[in-house]
């Protein structure tokens, strides 16, 4: 039995509770961007609940085009207008950096990724690229509540990241 | 008061009980691939805990070249083995078309947006194709349990997409 084959034994149990369906716009108005990070349970550490906000996550929680491309959608086609943006402490893209990390997949492939890792090397000053690069963004209409927090993974507190 | 403050009060009471932290890789060794809509609690859903899994999220859950790197940091940084993608019913991914939604874009902005909004028009066509790009890329190396669901926003339930 896979991990897949536990969980979907988990959804059932889920299903025999589940209240549906709340409607597609997101209730809050909320987009969150937030890392991958297992330990980083976005519905428990904002209190979310379903139907409230979108949440869109990768590798470190940063912002390239498709994430540019999930929050023009999310705003422009689904009404949300605040954006809340989630790194985090102990992240593992603090443990490598674009150039190793490349070079290591292309001895092993032949292939060199046409793509940055976005690897970085202090939290702070990624949060406030992250957010930089949304509001220099044509496609996102919608700035005036940006805000940016690393997350605890010892704590569970969000700490929010000012503007310099 | 912004629902973002809010979330923070909701935070302080999460802080307020966290038992942390736990260790960096996924202890159940998998990578979720999800779409960012409002009703999918992934957590909920799959009966995630906190430190199990990553959870990488988008509009429409597709693989763009954003998520193989997600998911090429997940499995050669951090020990994920699982994949598991997810769309779900009543997606707004399914509304539009990727030539009207630039086009609106185009017209407000002056800009055509360089990436595609991948917009699909078949859920389980378009789970196929997410798995079909991580099968074709050369930097995700483990591919053995790579499963694709629908999550029924009226039910609750993953439906599992099978190979046609």
């Amino acid at each position: 039995m896979t991990v897949t084959d536990e969980y979907l034994e988990n959804n059932a149990a889920y299903a025999s509770t589940f209240q549906g369906p709340l409607p597609l716009p997101p209730a809050k108005g909320v987009a969150v961007v937030a890392c991958m990070d297992a330990r980083l349970n976005v519905y428990g550490a904002l209190g979310l609940a379903e139907g409230e906000a979108h949440v869109i996550r990768n590798a470190g929680g940063v912002v390239t085009a498709d994430e540019i491309r999930s929050l023009a959608i999310s705003q422009r086609l689904l009404g949300t207008r605040e954006i809340i943006l989630i790194h985090h402490t102990d992240c593992g893209m603090l443990t490598f950096t674009d150039d190793d990390f490349k070079a290591s997949i292309q001895e092993e492939t032949g292939i060199k990724p046409e793509w940055s890792a976005e690897a970085f090397s202090d939290l702070e000053t990624d949060v406030r690229q992250s957010i930089a690069r949304i509001v220099a963004s044509p496609f996102v209409p919608h700035k005036d509540s940006i805000r940016g927090f690393v997350f605890d993974v010892a704590t569970g507190k969000l700490n929010e990241v000012l503007p310099r």
